[in-house]
């Protein structure tokens, strides 16, 4: 871990607002130095170049979400608690968390493949963690859920969730605390409690 | 409504499918040419340029989607059906139709705010009355859950729907009519059922 450095996490939050204006590949370091205040000369005191920013903000943000979301369910243990009340907890966590985040959570999304080599497998290799952890956290609430359709819940979780970015309004007139039980309640109460299969299947 | 063009149609097609790959922004009339296969004046003959063909992509593709799940309600008629069997007809509608069209759902995501003026405005009339017959359907299925919810549910809906362009393989283990039912029982399981207020919620 790198010492905690104020000026490049700031720096990292405003390049992350550019790119999710303007888009990774239409944004040049001069319009990044431009737009976040910070010479040419100190952009590349921090990164080589373009993709290595986007590499630091991905990395950064997967890494707090991540961390976060284990935090979160420290205080929730395995086995000591209902798994139903870890899920929510696993929900309300990336909700608020990106909800504060939304033009982190678009580069994420649209900027998904726009790494390359090393630096794309390393976030991937965090993102798969995280992946990993919710997969295991719908294990322990469905348990009789075939893992086709537990994997493909889990991406239909994170749809609702990510989604936010394009029309979610944290200011507006549902807080992040709410929204995020909102989700709770519709994924928990259709994915845990629904035990019957499915009326469209096959229909 | 314009005559059926069957080569427009495929180079619109093709068109999204370039957007999608390398991005609106990123891509030349030059690179649709010789990615689509027509010439630059074939291009011409339809579209003044990339604006006007992002704009039919993006026209073409709401106006079906939209006129596809009116057809669809049609045989599950207002009034005469089950509110519920209505909102799967609608899910089991836009999951079978955008797993078909997937390059024009990630078009469509990430170029939302590329087009300028009166094509935005146009574009975004289609998908307000879509969005709408969706809070149509919800309001039929929970009529007691208050707007800003039932508005909130509308999107996290899409966003399990929309979110497939980042994950699902059409051609992968779980067909497009499975992933629909599984959307569907999730989303009517959690948001038709449960009437309890959300556990999560000011927690």
């Amino acid at each position: 871990m790198r010492p905690y450095d104020e000026r490049l996490d700031r720096f990292l939050s405003r390049a992350a607002k550019v790119f999710a204006d303007q888009g990774y590949h239409s944004t040049t370091m001069r319009d990044l130095a431009a737009a976040t205040g910070m010479s040419l000369a100190g952009m590349y005191y921090y990164v080589r170049g373009k993709e290595e920013l986007l590499h630091r903000i991905q990395e950064r943000c997967f890494t707090r979400v991540l961390a976060g979301a284990e935090r979160a369910l420290e205080g929730v243990g395995r086995g000591h608690a209902d798994p139903v009340e870890r899920l929510q907890t696993f929900i309300r966590h990336h909700v608020t968390f990106f909800a504060a985040n939304l033009a982190e959570m678009k580069v994420l999304s649209h900027e998904a493949n726009s790494l390359t080599g090393e630096r794309q497998r390393k976030v991937n290799a965090i993102k798969r963690r995280y992946v990993d952890l919710l997969e295991g956290l719908l294990r322990d609430v469905a348990p009789d859920e075939p893992a086709v359709e537990r994997s493909a819940a889990a991406y239909a979780l994170f749809g609702m969730m990510n989604w936010i970015y394009n029309w979610y309004d944290p200011a507006g007139e549902i807080d992040p605390d709410r929204l995020a039980g909102l989700i709770a309640r519709v994924f928990i109460g259709g994915f845990a409690d629904a035990r019957s299969p499915s009326p469209v299947h096959g229909g």
